[in-house]
């Protein structure tokens, strides 16, 4: 089995487990970073290794319109395309397509949207999401939903609800009709073989248009990068949980996808879309409960410390946000007291790290009156320092989870973690 | 002996050595990446190491202004500052503020200017010059000289270069009477020792002034980075000749120069700023025969991969320029067959390296295809991977121009060199 989940040890509903993909191991709970256009914005694949980040996100939706998935699938898929020899997944573009606002018609067929960068119009469906996230090669494959904002009433709460799963069922035929093929029978060339420039001739009613690029020289064979003569890995399709803030709604999504299919795990979307952090912390409540325990779930979008402190202590095992690197590359750093912005004047002379104790390659060699210097300087170095520091808060923060957990004293370490970093976060210190 | 220059081999005029410093060794002719503010653009300190990149340069003038000198010196210094634990070399800021034209105002005293950052007036001194390369602490620091265009007439060249060695001698003498004294007695404060937040009082009449920033908070000790205890490491003060185009100049220059001082070294100035190319080689002729042999010489500013190799060629061990970066950042590789613009269609599919055959960080892991992507989404990890590319591009021109020089091969390698890399520029390939 490519996929397994296996649970370590539980402390009231808080776990630890190891979620195994045919890209390796993740022990959770865990952060993934996201990798949006392919790229951890900032940071280098090393660095994620070296922080002991196990699985990142990449955006079906970006990926899609920029650089096109046929050209990373020719390029040997988002592993190789990236350099990350780890577990990655997808988003189906399912949240992005619907927060276009005005840009977009959304039919039981798919959703019509235009390109927020050239105004391109374009066409998602549960198919055609499920070719994009074939091409790009990714561990796991997010299905493509129906988001609605965060405060949504029931009607169109319900509406999105079902859709999605509709749009499930049609995720689960075409994601299992394209795992039974190659990806060479898809009009890839790369994977057409080691020693083929030519495209393979494919009669395949299925495989896709042409590649765009077709005037781009053919590479030599001497100077190539090494051929990939390896069939893609498998991948599993995981759900989501829709419903908004309505709990009947999550536990009739909850129900519904897990009477269709034996999944390799459940994701919980459409939240931290703009709903109080109580009505989201309820949901998850309900989730929990409706969700079979075997499986890893994860809670997408999610975010800042204080909720995955939260996620985890109601069943969470997986998250990711753009939080860190975004927050970095506008000059915030997270600490265990809370955010620091280090643009502040205060920081000039300080000898110290950016937060004391961490082990991050940023602490361990750069004082705030370096980092600061950068950042008051435009230099590129200070944008990937400060992200990096981030992602490993994040990444760190797991890790004492999980130990937390596996101690079986999760409630009171939270309690304490919880009270430090909000604590001193309102009054703005360190 | 803190610093001493060894020759290993000679082939006709190119030599290999090794140029130790207080930080370590340097395998010459080598190549320094250029972090004007303390960082080499887009780099990670890492990044070099890694590349076998042994000395890197920064900018008086621009860390004068920007975090200031007094800044770095209470931070450590530049080699704890920027977490570069190699040699480093500090330019004076000569260069920078003759570029101010219409900003500045040349006396014999020194240079009045206005800052290029907000305007405020400012005055370099040979005296000033060199408490701030003390206070920046680098390994090697370069004269405060008086730079004129490439293609000066003899009038100004001659002015620049009697001023220039004029201005030498006040920084030897301001330079050993700065050397006398550890820092902690220039009005550092982390210097005091490994408990004291508070300032040392100091009677010595060059004391520096209070640092600007005395309202930022003193760190408290337990939180502090690591104190520094030890007495900054002893500096090496290059002259620069200059003398425009002007043989008889260079001459003259090289002459007064090598009778002031036993020098560690020199520099040569005033080169690739706008004179034809047969004028600089035709000048580093001059020079190679006018300076001592058993010194390093360093071609400031210099250069491109094919002044490199004349510049060896002609006796020149030590290079500095911001070409690898800056065009890294817009997108232009070196190559052994020419420059490659990155952001060509072309290159959209291309699953080889940037450079077939690279051992870099960007060629062993990463497509023409991903790199180009980077480009077209503005992604940051983009800048840095070319940067790498072509900083290790020039690092390694210089190991086998080392190794070529051992054999006794230079003059042929080089010239095979020169050819594949001209011929290849002229056609725009590859």
């Amino acid at each position: 089995m490519a996929f397994a989940f296996t649970v370590h040890a539980t402390d009231a509903r808080a776990r630890t487990g190891t979620f195994t993909t045919p890209h390796g191991p993740v022990e959770t709970p865990a952060f993934m970073a996201v990798g949006t256009l392919a790229t951890v914005k900032a940071l280098d694949p090393a660095d994620l290794t070296a922080m002991g980040a196990q699985m990142i996100l990449a955006n079906a939706y970006h990926l899609h319109l920029r650089p096109g998935d046929e050209v990373v699938r020719d390029l040997g898929g988002l592993h190789r395309f990236m350099a990350w020899d780890g577990p990655i997944l997808t988003d189906s573009g399912g949240f992005q397509v619907f927060s276009l606002e005005g840009l977009r018609t959304v039919r039981e067929e798919g959703v019509e949207f235009r390109s927020h960068l050239d105004g391109s119009a374009r066409f998602f469906s549960p198919e055609s999401v499920m070719r994009i996230e074939r091409n790009l090669g990714a561990d796991v494959v997010m299905q493509f939903d129906h988001v609605v904002p965060g405060q949504s009433p029931e009607a169109p709460a319900r509406e999105a609800m079902e859709r999605s799963v509709r749009w499930l069922a049609r995720c689960l035929d075409a994601f299992e009709r394209l795992s039974e093929r190659p990806l060479s029978a898809l009009g890839s060339r790369l994977w057409a073989g080691a020693g083929g420039g030519g495209r393979q001739d494919v009669s395949n009613a299925e495989a896709l248009p042409a590649p765009a690029g077709a005037e781009s020289r053919e590479p030599t064979d001497e100077s190539r990068a090494a051929p990939l003569a390896t069939p893609p890995l498998p991948q599993a399709l995981f759900p989501i949980v829709q419903g908004g803030i309505h709990p009947h709604l999550r536990r009739e999504s909850a129900a519904a996808i897990a009477g269709m299919h034996d999944w390799r795990g459940f994701a919980v979307g459409g939240l931290s879309v703009g709903e109080a952090k109580p009505d989201m912390y309820a949901m998850l409540d309900v989730v929990d409960e409706a969700l079979p325990r075997d499986r890893p779930r994860y809670l997408m979008g999610v975010g800042f410390p204080e909720d995955l402190v939260e996620g985890v202590r109601r069943g969470v095992d997986l998250f990711d946000c753009v939080a860190p690197t975004r927050m970095g590359r506008n000059g915030a750093a997270f600490t265990l007291d809370g955010r620091l912005n280090i643009k502040r004047t205060e920081f000039r002379r300080d000898a110290r790290p950016l937060m004391p104790g961490c082990a991050c390659a940023t602490c361990t060699r750069f004082s705030r009156g370096y980092v600061r210097h950068l950042f008051a300087s435009d230099e590129i170095l200070g944008l990937r320092l400060l992200s990096l520091h981030n992602v490993h808060f994040l990444v760190a923060l797991m890790r004492d989870a999980r130990a937390a957990v596996a101690a079986g004293a999760f409630d009171a370490w939270s309690r304490e973690w919880l009270a430090r970093y909000l604590s001193k976060s309102k009054t703005g210190a360190p």
